[in-house]
């Protein structure tokens, strides 16, 4: 099997032009020398986490902030990297293939060779297996070339998830040594780059040279923090997937006669359900995070959604197009607690055909009343990181079920008129996840993978490369790489919606933030979506004209640059520093110091204030 | 409601893009002059039905084929059409949204408002139940606006499928009547075109001045014969679905772990599913015509599914795309026996839940055996043509599941030793229906609206607008009518696939030839579409650059252009009597005669012997 791996291939036309499309570099990335800038040491963003993840971080934790910037950039105490060592770098696919992949790959290689012709990259094939079985393939221009600007992982594969248990991490480490890698790659999404994390630390206590970086890819878009503002693969996952609604709402508005459900991926975060409702405007979307912040019961959203059907019938319309994450099902308060029972009788050996009698009273009553194919698809045993098998949940057929009953018992009641409620269900889980990336999603990636490159020959370990400012064009990007420490939070609330292991500092999914400028704009339009059709159709993914650089709503819409912004607060700080130099009036240090003082005590009371809270 | 109906939209930057793109027109049909041309009168291609045919539809059947030509072609008697009285003429959608529709509409405003800007056309809102209720809407240039190369049937809606009962027939009569319409065009596929058919002959009987005028939309692609290429909204489909297919092979061959199986539309044939298969390359397709033809049954195709595996396996592949038409489950014999039985119970008012009790043993025997979720989609009641609910039976997780069950019987008597086999299922029926068109769709529809003008204005009646040589550029494209009798059949197999009414002429969904070169070509590439993986990934829709002009692959490598090899025969009759004219020498007399003596008695045993079968 490992001969099929990196083999030329027959592309298609379209694939054909693709492969010979070429990213641009931001200028700091373009020449060869870069200049590096420390910023100061980096905190985790919750403070009172901060002392949890230090101890279990003693070596990566506070590392700098690094920020790339071009070699005539005037900032005083940047480094001039000069000489580029032949170095050798070992790369990883982890976890769900994601568009734009490959494009990691490619950028890492190009900076490689660029620096230094004699730099190897070797692909571990088969994931992290094939990083503990040392199984490889050396990166050449010849592997690259039908791979460039395609999807999917098939140039390496991938298979497990995981690099965390002693023995994975001990044959991560063998693997390391045993090919002499100066550095290790890893492309993966929250879980992935804890374990980054997790290796990078290990490598240093045991002296192992090789450094480890990881690459924020992950299709649900749910890696974000401070310092990442998206993840490679969820722009091309949210256009396919606003492509197949659009063309679902087109159809409901000409045959006029069904209501659809839609099930998107997003497990523990609606960031693709919210992005395609921003895109192509259905009539409704349910959000995870606004069930779980309103603890509302599949009961009361049930009658939501009949409300909404009732007000439109009275418009005459009997179509309609909703939207709800996978993740869904788990964010009812009740049906969650059900899933914690069964998940316990199953892990003590319960078999699936005695849980129901050994629920708790309530939790029966539930089980009992949902419908047969939900009863089976909630007995199955939970996924490695506890949750429910959620792509196997058909929580549309759920919804729909429970709306069809509740529509029907309102006929019968004689509250609502209209005529009978029609439901088609659909779920979109892997049909975009093989899609040809994004233009944004291949150039994000490419110049990832360079960053990739800047992060090794800087000598960084446990570090992540970052890019912000997206929504401006690639020439206003800012190329960074923070520890990965500094992304960290500890879980402290018990179970709560996602079950980690209490106080083990990791990644988290960053869900929808209720109080973001994405979400506000949802909320604006809700009305509008839900009553007056105004459905938008983006089209299928478009490589040239119109729509073709066409980036994420809720890219756009938030007040990101989070890297542009610290820079400009430093900007800030040394501008004091050289204008109330020692000589200057009295007059100017009384107002510095009173104004200094001032904003002191503010920025002290609301750390305090806010760290009870992640703010991401 | 109706307010809604032409009501200008907001567009997204591809929509507004898509707006303004222009199809272009075959020669023949810029300007206003067109020259009609009158071939031989045509006959039903399979004559055993054509006195059946000829009897139903005394003032309909036998016209001749009507050829649009040049205004400067040198066809001696064709007539140039000067005078374009001004005309009202209705149009209607019947039946299922197809990409492409709205072209129609837009074509055959344009032709009219050339020719005479006092003509009007008037749309029927909501389909066919606004026909009968006379409910219409002015199309103008401002109503169009946002509706130009655009999806769906939103323009104008649509509802029901039928103008066949006699209530039906005399609503259209009075609404055509009413409205003085001159004309009134159906949009449709098969039933729709059989329904204008008789439309047309019954306006005639009962002397109704409105000529009846078909165009073939219809996305399965099953309205194909000798005058048909193929339909509106076939490749748009075929392009959509092939992404998502290509999507889920680089998502197979990324993870290395599923068997993806993928339900596509096509009901009565798998047109869709061929064409995809031949686009996308996975690994194995189920044809429903291959299973009818060779009488496979369940349990056969499960085996062997279960063999490919298993070889695969050998390979050390574990992964894998197969694709299966809706229609499949009707085609085994013996679940469409058991079909059969359960639907005679149903319409005997046999309640769902006492049937499996009232089936034939080995019915029941049958029955029994399939498990639970198929036995309620199965009992569910047939459609109005007798078939089966055929989206709502999941057959692609009935053969998963037979699958599953087989691999392990064969792991656990040792004669499969790999993996354990998993599946994933897949039904890709609605999300590619409301889809942009694709650029040959819109050329396409919209040159059919021209051709229906030109119909009109000819005073044609029960005909249908066609095109030929479509897999050469447009201005190659032959533009052309032909009654739509000549495209009839009468079934006179009894109850087979597909059961419509005995002995009633009608046009019939064209099933895949297994004699085609389209099909030959599957099976020249089956063993290495099997075994290889090469999957071709065609990329989404594109309107600019490579891929953007790209035809069905089953459009151009059929010999199609039926018409063009017409005329060319009919060029060659009359080279044969010019050079044969009283005068010229006994040798050429002697060697015409006898060839033409050959000739004719060749193609009367020809036509005596393919009698039986329809050659479509």
């Amino acid at each position: 099997m490992d001969s099929d791996y990196g083999i030329a291939r027959e592309l298609s036309d379209l694939q054909k032009l693709r492969s010979h499309y070429q990213p641009e570099l931001p200028p700091c990335l373009q020449g060869t020398t870069v200049r590096v800038h420390f910023g100061d040491a980096t905190a985790a963003a919750d403070p009172t986490g901060a002392h949890t993840i230090s101890r279990s971080f003693p070596l990566t934790y506070g590392q700098p902030l690094a920020h790339f910037l071009r070699s005539t950039a005037k900032v005083p105490d940047a480094q001039i990297i000069t000489e580029h060592a032949a170095v050798r770098v070992g790369v990883v696919f982890c976890g769900r293939q994601s568009p734009g992949g490959h494009n990691v790959i490619w950028g890492l290689h190009e900076a490689l060779k660029v620096h230094n012709p004699k730099s190897v990259l070797l692909g571990f094939l088969g994931g992290s297996d094939g990083l503990f079985a040392q199984k490889t393939l050396e990166v050449t221009d010849e592997v690259l070339a039908t791979y460039k600007n395609q999807g999917g992982y098939d140039l390496l594969g991938r298979t497990k998830d995981q690099i965390r248990t002693i023995e994975q991490v001990n044959a991560a480490l063998n693997a390391c040594t045993a090919l002499k890698l100066d550095a290790l790659v890893i492309i993966g999404g929250v879980t992935s780059n804890t374990d980054a994390a997790q290796l990078a630390e290990t490598f240093a206590e045991r002296k192992c040279p090789t450094k480890v970086v990881g690459i924020p890819v992950t299709l649900n878009g749910d890696l974000r923090n401070q310092f990442v503002e998206t993840n490679v693969g969820f722009d091309t996952i949210c256009k396919v997937n606003s492509q197949l609604i659009s063309n679902v709402c087109t159809d409901a508005l000409s045959a006029e006669k069904y209501y659809y459900f839609i099930r998107l991926m997003g497990r523990k975060a609606s960031h693709v359900a919210l992005e395609c409702t921003l895109q192509s405007h259905p009539n409704m979307v349910i959000l995870a995070e606004e069930v779980a912040a309103s603890k509302l019961t599949i009961f009361d959203i049930t009658n939501q959604i009949c409300d909404a059907v009732q007000a439109r019938a009275e418009q005459d319309k009997y179509h309609g197009v909703i939207l709800l994450p996978e993740g869904l099902i788990e964010s009812f308060p009740e049906v969650f607690a059900l899933l914690q029972e069964i998940h316990a009788l199953l892990r003590q050996g319960v078999s699936a055909d005695n849980i129901s009698a050994q629920l708790s009273p309530w939790a029966s009553a539930l089980f009992e009343f949902l419908p047969p194919f939900i009863r089976k698809q909630l007995l199955l045993h939970p996924e490695s990181d506890d949750s429910a098998q959620l792509s196997q949940i058909e929580t549309e057929k759920l919804l729909a079920h429970l709306v069809e009953a509740e529509m029907n018992k309102r006929t019968k009641e004689g509250t609502y008129k209209g005529k009978k409620f029609n439901a088609i269900c659909h779920f979109f889980g892997y049909q975009a996840r093989g899609s040809l990336p994004s233009k944004f999603d291949c150039d994000y990636a490419y110049v990832l993978g360079h960053i990739g490159y800047h992060i090794i020959a800087a000598g960084l370990n446990g570090y992540m490369a970052t890019l912000t400012n997206l929504k401006n064009p690639v020439n206003k990007w800012r190329c960074a790489a923070a520890p990965i420490t500094a992304m960290m939070t500890v879980k402290r609330y018990g179970r709560g919606h996602g079950a980690s292991i209490l106080g083990k500092p990791a990644l988290h999914p960053a869900t929808v933030d209720l109080k973001g400028k994405s979400y506000e704009l949802l909320r604006q339009n809700s009305t509008k979506f839900l009553m007056d059709d105004v459905y938008r159709n983006p089209g299928p993914l478009q490589y040239d004209g119109p729509g073709a650089d066409a980036k994420a709503v809720t890219l756009c819409v938030e007040d990101q640059d989070y890297m542009g912004r610290i820079k400009l607060l430093q900007e800030h700080l040394d501008k004091v520093r050289s204008i109330v130099k020692p000589g200057c009036s009295q007059d100017v240090l009384k107002a510095a110091l009173s104004a200094m003082a001032s904003v002191t005590e503010i920025l002290s009371v609301m750390s305090a204030a806010s760290g009870g809270s992640t703010p991401f």
